[in-house]
């Protein structure tokens, strides 16, 4: 048979009307309607290829567009061209020479390096008839440390550091893995604490998900002070003293104010405090956390490179270290991230919810238990209970942990009704 | 007469086909096409406003759709209901709360915000009948501290300091802007050391613009380290011991790299190194500029926002601030980032080059030695002599100097035929 080769592609518009029932609201992002720039890769052997990044609605046609232009990077050429070096694919995304000045490397253009990115992996995958966090479990350290582009970041991680650890790491995989497969990856819920919910809602939100086992929750804060701990104390009285709450400013507040904010938030014992501010004030995060040590500082999801993640473990800034799988470049500037995260101690935390995000990121927090990190210490992975049901191969949730996806692929396939209906601004649903 | 108001705009998609000559070719842009995201608003007087983002060809169109989409913002107001509260204005773009995802605050969005604001500066200059630098020199601090948006600043930065910084600094004024309309402000070139230039073209360039009087000049590094130091050697030994010469690499090297090729390159002597590493790095920065002292470290054309200053200054990682005209959001964010800088005593000299950038920065550095640093110590602007005949009020040079404009507005109307000849794709330049 000849070689695997991408023969074609195919990008899509897909947006969700969630904000007419506010889920997915916090203190800056009001009126989410949960989207994607959607890729879809075809081949000559019929096998196809699916990668997303997530978006808010307005503003997704500028990352499909751009995920158009950079996906004809990949039309023609065969798959292990690509995965053979596959940093190298990477920088040619990254560097391209007119776009990257659009950047580099964040924004839009890199929202759509992630998309063909993720969907070039998801092919990978297919194509060795794995579970991708399976097809990173089963790589050598070389090939791993292939995929990551060591541009900027090897002052703090070099490539023969990354080699050595994933080797170090190995040992001990397969209890690991064995854990896994019995038990799954902790996660925690983001369900129950959206901004614009009420009292009410909260609280019947906490007792359904203390029902079904849940032992971690977020909140939402960064409204006015006394809403705020009025909040913070319903969600500590309804969860006990015993279960872990965390919470989430989403970048509301400047430096003075978050130091304030989140030493009188204290009081409830929160086990993070999650964008305090601005995701690009490093050192901002990094004089919150010594100034607040009582409480763990988090951030990521609006981190925009690895080499803003590089300063915030290198000036001791976080905490919680919150990889997006779509605002990275897809699977290679995740690795990169996981991989320092494992170097500096620093726990991974992913970011999920979205459309998508869940779906990804069980891929990456599995394969950062396995292979760099090696424990489960202070890690916990977010779900959010939406949208899982147009995926194909959608997320499995046992008693608040994640189950290992089985079938093939990045698990980012989305049934075609699902792309039909809600494609914009034709489909369906907005058509009406 | 009715209050002005914004009626309607027009969005162009501009592009100059730089890239057949090797114009702007550096280590890394090795084929720019200049191109901008330009902006016309229309009002109910007849009076317009013209304001623009810089980009490199690929991608324009991006900026384009984003521009036409913020512009929406601006049309059915009246210029001073946005004027009059100019920070809370720039809050509504930057702040929308589904664009906001694409960065915030950087990549595509950001430069689309640039392009709006600065055409609305440009409508304000001219309803004024005043050149900007005018506009600005002449408002009291209040209002200049009114245009800038203070959060995730105020904690190097506060509205109250920028007020006293302005009061304090006005005075002497009167003295300083005479010695701007005798003899201009500052300039160097950077016109005789592109990367792509053979080493006889750089010799004759020289050559000419040391006949034209410049005691300033720019070399492209970043390439093989022989060639480098031939090429640097070179220009050292065509313009003297006495004159300066900078060197910048465009963000070429890893941190290591960085300080091993500054400290070869010293050998000549540079005034500062520009670039050196990438423009997200801070903690980078800074690291090469205390391991290379006898080297000042410039950086900022690829510096995202206010907030990235912030750290660069708080973490002593710069000598020389290079501000964006079209990168940062604005007049409003450039004001922000000139406080900023005259406060930690920094000096600043901005980016220039491209497509209208020289016609811009001509009144932000008016603005900066009259208002807010009040010296020209360490100062000097870029100058790059492309694409200034398509600009209806043009940058003036005499001996070196930018000659202070004396139209109303900030300089950016381009002429009618060069829009149509341009404009791409359609434009008679791209369809032959």
């Amino acid at each position: 048979m000849s070689e695997l080769k991408i023969t074609d592609f195919r990008v899509i518009d897909l947006r969700f009307p969630t904000s007419r029932e506010h889920i997915g609201s916090d203190a800056v992002n009001k009126d989410p309607d949960y989207s994607a720039a959607y890729c879809i890769l075809e081949t000559n052997h019929g096998l196809r290829g699916f990668g997303l990044t997530f978006t808010l609605g307005r503003g997704t046609e500028l990352c499909v567009e751009a995920l158009r232009y950079l996906a004809g990077f990949a039309k023609g050429r065969t798959l292990c061209s690509i995965t053979d070096n596959f940093a190298a694919f990477s920088e040619v995304l990254t560097g391209e020479t007119q776009f990257r000045w659009l950047g580099p490397e964040k924004g839009v253009i890199h929202l759509a390096t992630a998309a063909l990115l993720n969907a070039i992996w998801d092919l990978y995958a297919r194509s060795e008839g794995k579970p991708l966090w399976k097809l990173l479990a089963d790589m050598e350290p070389e090939q791993i440390a292939g995929a990551v582009d060591f541009r900027y970041i090897s002052d703090a991680l070099s490539r023969e550091e990354a080699i050595e650890l994933l080797r170090a790491r190995r040992a001990g995989m397969e209890d690991r893995l064995a854990q896994l497969q019995k038990t799954g990856y902790p996660a925690y819920t983001t369900s129950a604490g959206w901004f614009g919910f009420s009292d009410e809602k909260i609280s019947m939100l906490c007792d359904q998900a203390l029902a079904e086992g849940w032992t971690h929750f977020k909140l939402k804060v960064g409204g006015n002070p006394p809403d705020d701990l009025r909040r913070a104390r319903l969600m500590r009285s309804k969860i006990g003293p015993n279960r872990r709450l965390m919470m989430d400013a989403n970048q509301k507040w400047g430096i003075e104010e978050a130091i304030v904010r989140t030493r009188e938030l204290a009081e409830v014992n929160p086990w993070w405090m999650e964008e305090p501010t601005s995701p690009d004030d490093v050192l901002g995060h990094a004089r919150i956390r010594r100034e607040v040590p009582e409480v763990r500082i988090a951030t990521g999801e609006h981190c925009q490179n690895r080499i803003m993640f590089k300063q915030f473990m290198q000036a001791e800034a976080l905490d919680v270290c919150q990889i997006d799988s779509c605002r990275l470049a897809g699977v290679n500037e995740n690795l990169a991230v996981i991989l320092m995260a494992a170097k500096f101690g620093v726990p991974v935390c992913p970011h999920a919810g979205g459309v998508g995000l869940c779906e990804y990121v069980q891929h990456l927090s599995a394969f950062d238990y396995l292979r760099a990190s090696a424990t489960l210490e202070n890690r916990v992975t977010e779900f959010v209970d939406h949208l899982h049901e147009h995926f194909i191969d959608p997320v499995r949730i046992r008693n608040a942990h994640y189950l290992l996806p089985e079938q093939p692929g990045y698990s980012s396939e989305i049934y075609s009704k699902t792309l039909q209906d809600y494609s914009f601004p034709d489909g369906r649903v907005w058509r009406k």
